[in-house]
């Protein structure tokens, strides 16, 4: 595609905003031609600041107007799988927030959809355009590793959110560790055979109410061989801990945490730097750009975004997998022989 | 200021676009309402791409614009001082990219217009809103370290700019090390008293037919006592070097370098990570940003600017007694008795 | 005690000749009476070398000299549970290296011995004494992470031992893994409750043979609530991995490496800096120095050693579960109703 | 020599028993022979706790025990002088701590002494014998920085020494930058062309009586055309502060401090890590070793010393010259024509 990409916003809640704002400042190559949020305040609020002249409640006049290309879908979850499937029919290329939905059948029917439409699909695990984690998957991707032997990823949120979302957040291995199950089959390009998983409430019993936990230990192993875990907590104090660490047999990569700020102040006690950057927002702040940038590349260039609807699926099926183990105290296999 | 304040950018070259760029998408409570460049092509770009309505070649279309509130002005340094001072007779508020002029009576003339008028005037010391070294000033400010009593500042370009801007950037001190002089004044709140000047062209000897040498360091003393130093070069191979120190009698801050990821690689010869962030734009991208918010959040409250002409004028003091140091190989005061 | 402690050294070889060094150079209020090693030629190299009178080969004339107060046995793993019941009976204090002995009633034999005889016992495991590792379970101890909610071990070799080695060794949760066991359990001051562990060959398939493997990993929850995993391979290229991370309510505390050298060199492609120090004899060098500081400060003092006979045990005990564990692809609960 | 080398250890202060300690445990192929010391304590005490059986208040037993082949002088600096030249003439090596003498021509007396009776002289510059600082200098001797253009030195001692040896120590010139001026020599293979000095009484005015500073920095230039700076100051409360950056045309090499341990704990309000340890005994423990090391090397092998009496002055010559640089506020030359 020679001219600019034309794009409808569906969803302007938090990272809706983000995408809208994204788009405008540090996107090249595209026009936000629609946005659309059943709230009208919302709607207005971002049409005004960045001047969308096509704003509507009803995310069908973004479909059905012509000159729209792409949508990025950012609603909610139970949402997602109907709009893809009439997004698709109605042709535009689409960008939609993880996950695709909770129920794997919805998940079928969408991505069949998407799969008879030919549109490009993309899901928005943002986090494999995160710098350090891109650099780390390139420099196992060029043997800069050898052969990967151990996988740790750890994740933890700053707090936990309220009981509220936590009722029908779907738990914490579809709704939080989903991210991690994403991040380590896309480091080493390879499935998961099969898994354990272990946890309890050690942040608050309470979530023990609504069948959650708040503390969680997956152990793995990739169908090539390598091992791995992923730990998980609902609340870590000291802000968003989000880092890997791949070993193998000519090295290890290890990827830390970003701080707002390099001081570091040396005193007659310690030296003191800061804490990691508070959350998603800051941390994943320039993932979030660079997912959107290939999104439009793919649909200028003619080419499969890198995330498929596939890879949205198996990260759900690993949710579903980890939460049987739990409740079984045994391995869950992951089944080999899915289609897409 | 109730309402959005109303801008003009005056300037469309590569910082005059980041300043566009900033305030369409980081900045709340401002309007892009002008823009101006000499150059069409970069002017209708602008227009477009952010959709601008009042796109003119001469800026005094937006001084005379009477709903635009204040200028940025990012033009050539040969310009500022007569734009600023047409700006304050307008009654426009003025942000200004630095220096203010190389020639102190213009410099001079510049304040004069902008005292009379009695606008907000802020001058473009971006550095001061880095996070890192705003943070390290507040450290000092609230006695983190006690009394200062050595600043040391690192200041090292990645590679030197072509010999043509060589030829009129005024010479190291006054193009580069005015930065840290700046930089200095602004972490302790202070005015220094004397300075000692030393330095050659060791990155590239063709510098020494300009009369400018290309690697420098400036030893001085504050009025209260406490010393410091400043290197300068105009090559630093590994990447943009921007480092600060401050002892103090109860501690020690120490400013580190900002890097692209957290990756780190252990190998079987060494650990290798990031080197620095390329150059200005990366590393102080959120000190842009910054500054202009800075500068907006006067206008609305009615505030002074925390960086002023006085402070503009003062860091050319500096790079002019580092000139005379040089040259006469002794120890050159800093006039005690400037006005504003 | 008020004068020196008289101590005699059983066995010289690797570990044997380092106990000798320390307690000649760093360790007060001690002196080394006797020495002895099968092999002749250890044993006169030693004797000259620190002027010790009494070197026999024949561990036997230090249990019957009357002036020695306490021995350190270093000899082969085989040996050690001999040893111990007969110095316990000839009334010496004993601190023999890990482990006591692979067989479990050889164990409780070896400890039935020191109970009856009242010496003073301890176990060489040595990474307690690392001032890494002990101040991270100071800080536990103290509150400065609130409630351990995950622990995670990170312990690799940089080579592995020769297969002649792998065949006597026990296995990898014998002979490498117990030093996890042991900090985990020394960490929290809390034992493991259950344990579920994976592994296979990845570094050299030749280990199968020994029906041993080379990469482990053990996750497992404490009796008081908390999980963790222990992550071992026998080849981390890059040198000897020794981290540890504790999670907790209100912190996470990091133990990382120790380097050879503070060096970083900053380049056109990244920033190097030292790989971790080879191997356990630079990393714990100082932990062998204060293990024996110990031992002889409870001689002294007359109070029980830090890491005793039943420590000694339950890492080996461990081991067990976990050997067990991977072979039943389950859960594996570590007995409750052990007594020392 | 094929045989052991026997030492004489002169001095048993806290050097001088470092020395001994050293000497016993850490270095290999060297024997202990004689002791020597003004005060019986100290004697006796180190001559029982070594069994070393020749110790004598008189130094010059130790000179006229035939079977000595070298001296470690650690008497107070006002002997040293004296001593070299009687060592010398009894045909002994000599390892001297530094400074050799404050008398120019006491310094220039011992040396002739020295020269002429060829024994091998070594300088107690141990800071060149610092791993981290040694690898430094090697990396900029094999070209990993290209063509070295500034060198910075920070030297900060943890606290200031008592008035009663400021009195005597002949200024913070000679006194504690007499070791930073040794390091820009030793670091580059190059002496100084000229220096600079500022600096005055921050930490504690009642210096000023004893007509001393206790903050200071001096500029410099090499005779090759590379400028640096070394800052000192008699009171850092975070420890002993001792780093050096060496920046050159293809990178730049930093050395950091040491810390005694690896703990990072991550809490609400930042992460904390160890400051650095105390000071010169842990900082540069490995260096007294590796110093001791190399002369019992350079007998065996008949080799020079890699630090000469030439290193020595050289030092001292640099520390008369910052002194004249302070009080006439000029830039002071470092004489070229030098003999040995």
């Amino acid at each position: 595609m020679e001219r600019e990409v034309n794009l409808g916003v569906i969803g302007l809640g938090r990272i809706g905003k983000l995408h809208v704002q994204n788009i405008m400042s540090q996107v090249t190559g595209v026009k936000l031609m629609g946005i659309s949020d059943v709230l009208e305040e919302a709607l207005q609020d971002t049409a005004r600041k960045f001047s969308v002249s096509l704003a509507k409640q009803d995310y069908r006049y973004l479909l059905d107007k012509k000159q729209i290309d792409a949508v990025v879908i950012c609603t909610s979850t139970d949402t997602h799988a109907k709009i893809i499937s009439e997004a698709a029919q109605a042709g535009k290329h689409i960008f939609c927030e993880k996950p695709i939905a909770h129920d794997m059948s919805e998940i079928d029917k969408a991505l069949k959809a998407v799969n008879e439409s030919r549109v490009k699909f993309q899901i928005g695990f943002n986090r494999r355009f995160d710098p350090s984690f891109k650099k780390a998957k390139e420099m196992i991707k060029t043997g800069k590793i050898g052969e990967p032997h151990i996988v740790r990823v750890t994740s933890r949120d700053p707090a936990p959110p309220p009981m509220e979302y936590i009722k029908v957040s779907g738990g914490i291995f579809l709704d939080m560790m989903i991210h991690d199950f994403d991040m380590i089959r896309y480091l080493l390009d390879e499935d998961v055979k099969e898994l354990i998983a272990v946890g309890s409430c050690l942040v608050n019993p309470e979530m023990s109410k609504y069948n959650d936990i708040d503390t969680a230990i997956v152990t793995f192993q990739y169908r090539n061989g390598a091992w791995g875990t992923i730990d998980n907590s609902r609340q870590a104090v000291y802000g968003y801990d989000q880092r890997i660490e791949i070993f193998g047999s000519e090295g290890c990569i290890k990827v830390g945490n970003k701080k707002p700020t390099e001081v570091f102040l040396s005193g007659t006690e310690d030296t003191r730097s800061d804490k990691p950057v508070y959350f998603f927002l800051e941390r994943y702040n320039e993932s979030y750009i660079e997912e959107i940038k290939h999104f439009i590349q793919c649909i200028k260039e003619n080419k499969e975004p890198s995330v498929t609807g596939h890879d949205g699926k198996m990260a759900v099926v690993m949710g579903y997998a980890a939460k049987e183990s739990l409740n079984k105290r045994k391995f869950v296999e992951i089944a080999n022989d899915y289609t897409n």
